[in-house]
């Protein structure tokens, strides 16, 4: 049984971001040895995401802009309040990124894939995606191998 | 150690459609001889998702109008415009289905559900759903099954 | 190898709460003697859900009131309504509560963890969340590991 766990550091270099990351996910699967079995990719951070979705550009504008209408950094005049949006005694700063981790939540944090014969098993179309809602910053995703080697 | 990788065919026969695969997942379970382990269930499409939810077709119609209403797939008249929306030169075709892919994120793509002496472990109410955003179509659904046998 | 499934009871007190269960997670853990491999961590009710964000009470508040905008227990007056709400025969009563089936579906009904060294791996802000959207009620959430032992 091989079980394998790999960071991968990701530099988004905007506020808002979708960074392509399916080829490091296979590049670090070939090297593990893992014939069959799971790849788990998660980010660590609450204010980014993990999604997988087509790999066009004009359809990663689309995802960033419809969840910023979803959940926006700042909500609409007149409307509600962000409790987060606050001085945060235990972080010693104000706490301005309720929006972020509201749309994080909803594109989620992670992914899970099959492999076969050494390779990730996803279709023609789908891409896994590193998703920063509030960069630009240094960040790790965790890559976890388990299943059988050759 | 079991470690199987089985594809499942649906047939989608509307624009939005839920279709209840647990029976379907269950029969694969069964063919399959896992006892105790994983079952990740998964979509190959980007305009398509797996979500567990209660089994009643009231609930099935709300899900469908309400995500349709969170991501719809023309935007109200007068507001925003999705980017995804026009000729793709690598597809030959227009993109028309931005609001659909976006219902797939919202949503999700996948399950993965525990095995218990031969059985899904779920909730009473709890069914797994393939979700169509953009059929009618053939689509395949991914079924992973790892753990042990008997 | 090592499979085990536990079963967390959860007791919300509210309509809608978020309960941090990250150490009793850990707890279920370190009990299983798994040193290596993968925790599932799954709520078995269809109008809650678990969610993985950083653990502070204005972040709690932010998520519950937003998902409660996207996904109201009543549709703003004069603009849709729900199917659900209805009197459903096959449980006796009314279906109520199609706001809250919306909200566990979009945050989410579980999440995989790696384990690495009998620990779980995670960021430093990030914690799981059992989130009840329809309580309060006595909830079931499952804990499985699967991997390799010391």
């Amino acid at each position: 049984m091989i079980i394998k766990l790999e960071r991968l550091e990701v530099q988004s270099r905007k506020d808002m971001e979708m960074i392509d990351i399916t080829s490091q996910i296979e590049s670090v699967l070939t090297r593990s040895g893992l014939q069959n079995g799971l790849v788990l990719v998660m980010t660590t951070h609450t204010s980014s995401g993990i999604v997988v979705t087509e790999g066009v550009e004009c359809l990663e504008r689309d995802l960033l802009a419809h969840l910023e209408r979803l959940a926006p950094k700042e909500p609409p005049p007149g409307t509600y309040h962000y409790w987060h949006n606050r001085f945060l005694d235990f972080d010693g700063r104000l706490g301005f990124n309720a929006g972020d981790h509201l749309k994080s939540i909803l594109g989620g944090v992670q992914c899970l894939l099959p492999v076969e014969d050494g390779s990730l098993t996803r279709g023609g179309r789908q891409r896994v995606y590193f998703v920063e809602y509030d960069g630009p910053l240094a960040r790790t995703v965790l890559i976890q191998m388990l299943g059988e080697g050759a």
